[in-house]
């Protein structure tokens, strides 16, 4: 059987989106009604007066969720959510999802049914139907497979590479409470390792741990947008982190940025869990991920309605051509931005 | 937490279509676009001027295929034509696949690349665009995710429930090649591990091990039936097995039926091995599975037509309202199908 074997050989090498530019990188589209395919948020699909969004994420047990912490309920609500998000970084709207599941002999049906309680209701609050999916048993863990889709207006899709000189950098919400929320809920697990009687009190840490176990996703931003006339040119929603997120839309767009670090909102709570654990708050929020805030583009002429609606900061903006990611700090150095940490350039 | 207890915790006790009722009950549909969700080959959206289906499904290492004797790229091809059978049976064509993956440490990119190539081959054959997908790590194992959208014109979809007294029941091609190709990779599979050094032909089972390992859906099929102006009654495809799938008929159409053992066809290669194996090819046919063959129900005025068409036979025909499944051996006794094995009733 013939096969090109990368020079590499290890996926770990290569990385997530090295992975996926590789394999998909001899692709070609066929049909009509396939207007976009891979290398966005989710792919566009041309069925006539409306355009279709479609997106896919497989969460896996032991990579992307612990269930020592992870109540099944949050999990089934947060697997949702993920999808609904993706939606949305694409100026839609979610209204289909189907749902696989795989699970070993040790889940029992009324485990199946905790995970579904908190699917649906994730569909109840974002009205959207659950419409199909797959159950079939795995030899160990439990893997969840989301297929969301949603419509829009055929003007309105937004993709990452509409991005254009001076536009500003806007995101929705806080960064990094997701983040410290895992530092928290991975410390009190080994706690709960070592002394299986503890009943610790996390009430303080409400806010960063509902961030991470029950995020919600920013629809109300979209219904924002609508109403306010404003048309990104460009949108992504973090799930990787800002640095890796603010980096895509640099790339699709071919353009540089500047993100401004004291503009970047982090939550009281983050920054005093972030102080806890001898953490940066700015590397949480720029490298945790799992916020699932949208981070868009506007022109530079709507600033005065994107600066006038609550919840949403301007953090930059995007410079020129074939520019660099930078992050300004607040005594004015320039760093530059990379997917995983960052690198002084000056 | 609220949940709700089920009377017997076991998964395995309910059964796969039992739980996927089970956690379906409560489902309740809200959007416009959404036509008709759980319970058929694909989910039905309704975006305009035509529909649109979508279905998924998840492969799990060491439940669905076995690696020693599955090539990775005849996997990847299986997994899209597992879907693309899916949407053949709602009378739809495939137009869009979206794969997600989870692999473990042990998998290298040279590995991924095949599972990609059999993918890709697959969407060349049948006209379908790879627009999406996912890929992640897992713990141990592979886990591959499908979806598949396709469309139709709108009055030709078509779904399990709209069998009629009378009507004739129809398949396409022949069963239980791909449980006997499985009987001889198990086999070859026990006798390597005992003896690496032997080097089988295989030759005389090229038919029954292409069945298993890399399986085509029946397109050409959905073809014949629009240029031949016959608009089936109800459609399944063939992955469970004959019985499973006409008992899927029967339920959601709330009719019974006669299948005539003597009308099911089957390949002489699948007689062969069936022979070999001491196992009734009829059983094969009924419960075996995989074959991903169309299974469908056509007024009893097309008899004329569909019986003209090479590779589609007759088997059986639709009996009355809450009637049951028969089976009506070549002797003339009749036999109540189960949706796995069968019990004789007089």
């Amino acid at each position: 059987m013939p096969h090109s074997v990368h020079p590499n050989d290890d996926i770990a090498a290569l990385g997530k989106f090295g992975l996926i530019r590789h394999l998909t990188k001899d692709i070609r589209l066929r049909n009509k009604s396939t207007e976009s395919g891979v290398g966005d948020d989710a792919a566009v699909l041309d069925y006539g007066s409306k355009k279709i969004v479609v997106t896919t994420d497989m969460l896996t047990e032991g990579i992307h969720f612990n269930l020592e912490y992870s109540p099944l309920k949050h999990l089934g609500y947060k697997a949702a959510v993920v999808g609904f998000s993706d939606v949305y970084a694409m100026n839609a709207n979610p209204k289909q999802l189907l749902v696989s599941i795989a699970v070993s002999a040790r889940f029992k049906i009324s485990m199946i049914d905790l995970l579904y309680e908190g699917l649906l209701l994730a569909c109840d609050k974002y009205n959207v139907d659950l419409v199909g999916g797959d159950t079939s048993s795995s030899i160990t863990g439990m893997t969840i497979s989301v297929t969301v889709l949603g419509e829009a207006e055929n003007d309105k899709i937004t993709y990452r590479n509409g991005a254009c000189m001076n536009d500003l950098i806007c995101l929705s919400g806080d960064l990094g409470a997701a983040y410290m929320g895992l530092q928290v809920l991975e410390r009190e697990r080994r706690l709960y390792r070592e002394n299986p009687e503890s009943q610790p009190d996390l009430t303080e840490y409400n806010y960063i741990l509902e961030r991470q176990l029950k995020p919600e996703a920013r629809g109300d931003i979209i219904r924002t947008l609508r109403e306010t006339a404003i048309q990104p040119t460009s949108m992504i929603d973090i799930s990787d982190g800002l640095s890796s997120d603010i980096l895509h839309i640099c790339k699709e767009s071919n353009a540089g940025c500047k993100i401004f670090a004291d503009k970047v909102p982090i939550h009281t709570a983050t920054n005093a869990a972030a102080e806890e654990f001898s953490i940066e708050p700015l590397i949480a929020a720029l490298n945790g991920g799992e916020d699932y805030e949208l981070l868009f583009t506007v022109p530079l002429s709507d600033f005065g309605k994107i600066s006038a609606q609550p919840g949403i900061s301007v953090i930059g903006h995007i410079t020129e051509t074939g520019g660099k990611a930078l992050l300004v700090t607040p005594n004015g150095n320039t760093i530059e931005l990379k997917a995983q940490g960052w690198n002084a350039i000056n």
